[in-house]
């Protein structure tokens, strides 16, 4: 999506080879005319596939988690992230670990807002690793649902998260493929020549 | 606001003479159609007020947030809520004491995003005690930056929280007022009574 990556190119900061700083128009401030956009994109890609609930988790994905439900006309569900949690039976829950934060949470979902015959798109701003994104699968799949698929906003190729989904079975639709950030500096996966090459 | 209200007497759940659970339209589950009607409200009660910027708080604050930031076409700013934190000097930080949860979060937002030129909505989901609500207010003023008022989809009007934000001079709009959870059944303030009263 070229209006996205001109903003990661504009506004985006380094920090670090895997630490990008998008805070000014995803992860603190939000530009919601941007993000509606992101949530027509994700649509688009998912054309057909008859998706009932989108799925995501807080904070950062509940806008681009929200823009899309709205374009769809379904229900945002976002799931709850806590540290520890006193055992319940009306949750599904799952482990999920931070490479960022180093630290396992665990995150959860009311069962009373998915059942069997759902289809679930799930959303997320960032794809690194994966540990979020297949936590919400697995919520999902306990439910007895169908997983459509992941839209990420922006997805870090250089890190396993994608590879791994992938080699799960599952869909993913990344509006931005970050292929590098080192020496300071943004580079895209080049979706054209990674078609020529397949 | 007619719609909103009947949400509440369908779907809100009376846990106790304090706590209303509305986890299937607002907290965790949402109806983007819905959430964008609230932005659509708030922006109709705020005409004329040249607002610059939204801001709000994680998690649940977001997506009314959003949705309003979206009918006005300005940013939205939502504030991170963390344990305890480094100090920092790119950063505004207050304190609030969570009544529900009975802990103190720092409550932050980034310098960069905003200026005392800036004209500020604040919204959130729930004003209760109106800890959360008078922090960000803080930080609006922190940051030299003008308060235009408060917009907040349920206020619990049992609670202090509207009548400390009034005494301290700001605009307060609630789509839905509530004026009692006793014997489990809610109950709205009525307002073409208080109009009468006044």
């Amino acid at each position: 999506m070229k209006r996205l990556q001109d903003k990661v190119l504009q506004e985006g900061l380094v920090l670090s080879d895997r630490v990008l700083k998008v805070d000014s128009f995803l992860n603190h401030q939000m530009d919601p005319v941007l993000m509606k956009e992101i949530g027509e994109e994700f649509v688009k890609r998912y054309d057909g596939e008859r998706i009932t609930k989108v799925l995501t988790i807080e904070s950062s994905g509940i806008a681009p988690g929200l823009m899309t439900a709205l374009v769809l006309n379904v229900p945002l569900i976002f799931a709850r992230k806590q540290k520890s949690l006193t055992l319940r039976d009306d949750i599904f829950v799952e482990k999920v670990y931070s490479f960022t934060k180093q630290e396992t949470n665990e995150v959860t979902v009311s069962k009373k807002f998915l059942s069997p015959d759902d289809r679930v798109l799930i959303i997320d701003d960032f794809l690194a690793n994966g540990e979020a994104a297949s936590g919400l699968a697995r919520i999902v799949e306990q439910a007895g649902a169908a997983v459509v698929g992941f839209g990420i906003v922006i997805e870090k190729s250089f890190q396993p998260g994608r590879d791994h989904l992938l080699a799960a079975g599952y869909r993913v639709e990344s509006l931005v493929r970050v292929a590098s950030l080192e020496a300071g500096a943004v580079t895209f996966v080049d979706e054209a020549q990674e078609v020529a090459a397949e």
